[in-house]
């Protein structure tokens, strides 16, 4: 083994970010990705370029509070100094909560076992100031339980290609594990919680956009039913905006260790 | 009586704003106010202009979710127009969530029996993108019990000029009454809650302060009761921010009728 390759780490982070202003994770040119200010901060701390690796690709708007992200580094920086540091240079709509060195076969993205999603509606007759941003917005009734009926049909092992964008007629594996599908009300909120093993691009804004039809009563949860078993991408929806959507937290076999994400 | 005084009616909005960008509730010259901003849109709804009077007059940067203010029109609108017009003319950090049409010898003012405000504080070890604006954070773990013994001193009707700002070296009516004042346990949020008749001015945020300092041990709760019998405007303190408070609520004897605020 070559000096090089012993002194190099592969560290883990968990990051927050409200996405309103980026345009996605994924590094793209001459605009703003969450990945582009994640490379910028490191490379600040570190002196040098690295290249980040998500969990799960988050879309343009789309917000975070547990993304989980990778990296090498030579540097020997201990984990704890790599949440102060970054959190220095970052701005202030992306934050590191926690870090941790784990082994270099681990793999950010094949090694997660779930990821969970939730999506905010404000479900009142006018518009939130205070939650502009971060919810979408739905003035009349939600009848949440004929939407948590339409909800059970998720669960469990199915083709969800009709959830998928209309743009992608064809998918190659479409078949996902839902664990749990499900809408809460808090007051004036009805969050739609959905953890899976992995999702379709657009899957969760698409089963939003749909069950927001089965709330409204536009549509039966029979008909919610025959989408699923249609398996034809661009049936369910319209996709819901990314400003609701938030990926909460996504898990692997083995948890990162004892660091405490809170105080 | 004249036909004018006849037409002329008065109305009651109860409001939700996004502080962070103005200059406090209160009129001024060339900058941004929330009054400013309320008498800009019912001049444009009505064709007339009018003066709208606050029931707490809140600070650069304060929010509120339940912001109670008034008018006279001569606009033959119902309730449910100003609502729906108003919110088609105001900017997004402010919204009309509710309008009644009260007696003219209503004052919002005068008449509102009790003011509720939240101050939020964030207490975890990172700060968060998602909370920005609408948080104070505090890295260090507070001890909330230590907080609410202390709140328990405020309870009562006591001489709050220790409460007030070090520049009001005289304030003519110090007493007021506090109804409720608790800290509560949210996951990282740490929620202080108080109710009061009426509030001096920064009385909240002065309170917030001492109140960290009792929950970090940077001072006991007796000395913190002292601070309550000194009666000695600037010695509570200091001052916590303004992006962490919200005016929750405003109180009066006789609710506004039935019109629903939700859908």
């Amino acid at each position: 083994m070559t000096r090089e390759s012993q002194a190099t780490n592969k560290i883990v982070l968990i990051i927050e970010y409200d996405g309103t202003r980026y345009l996605g994770f994924q590094l793209q040119a001459d605009v703003a990705t969450v990945q582009g200010e994640m490379e910028t901060a490191l490379w600040k701390l570190t002196g040098k370029r690295t290249r980040v690796i998500a969990a799960s690709r988050t879309d343009a708007g789309v917000h975070a509070r547990g993304q989980v992200v990778s990296f090498l580094t030579e540097s020997p920086l201990p984990p704890r100094t790599f949440v102060s540091g970054l959190n220095y240079y970052l701005p202030g709509d992306i934050a590191v909560r926690a870090a941790h060195r784990v082994d270099s076969s681990f793999n950010v993205r094949s090694d997660a076992i779930r990821r969970e999603y939730s999506y905010f509606i404000l479900n009142r007759r006018v518009r939130s100031p205070l939650k502009k941003g971060f919810v979408h917005h739905v003035s009349n009734r939600l009848d949440t339980e004929a939407m948590n009926e339409a909800c059970r049909a998720l669960v469990g092992e199915h083709d969800f290609s009709s959830f998928a964008t209309g743009m992608e007629t064809e998918i190659r594996r479409p078949v996902r594990t839902v664990y749990r599908a499900q809408v809460e009300k808090h007051g004036e909120l009805a969050i739609f919680n959905m953890v899976a093993n992995s999702f379709l691009r657009h899957q969760v804004r698409n089963t939003v956009g749909a069950l927001i039809r089965v709330g409204l009563g536009r549509m039966k949860v029979a008909q919610f039913c025959d989408i699923i078993k249609a398996k034809q991408p661009g049936l369910a929806g319209p996709t819901a905006p990314a400003c609701g959507l938030c990926l909460m937290h996504v898990d692997y076999e083995v948890p990162f260790g004892s660091e405490d994400e809170n105080v």
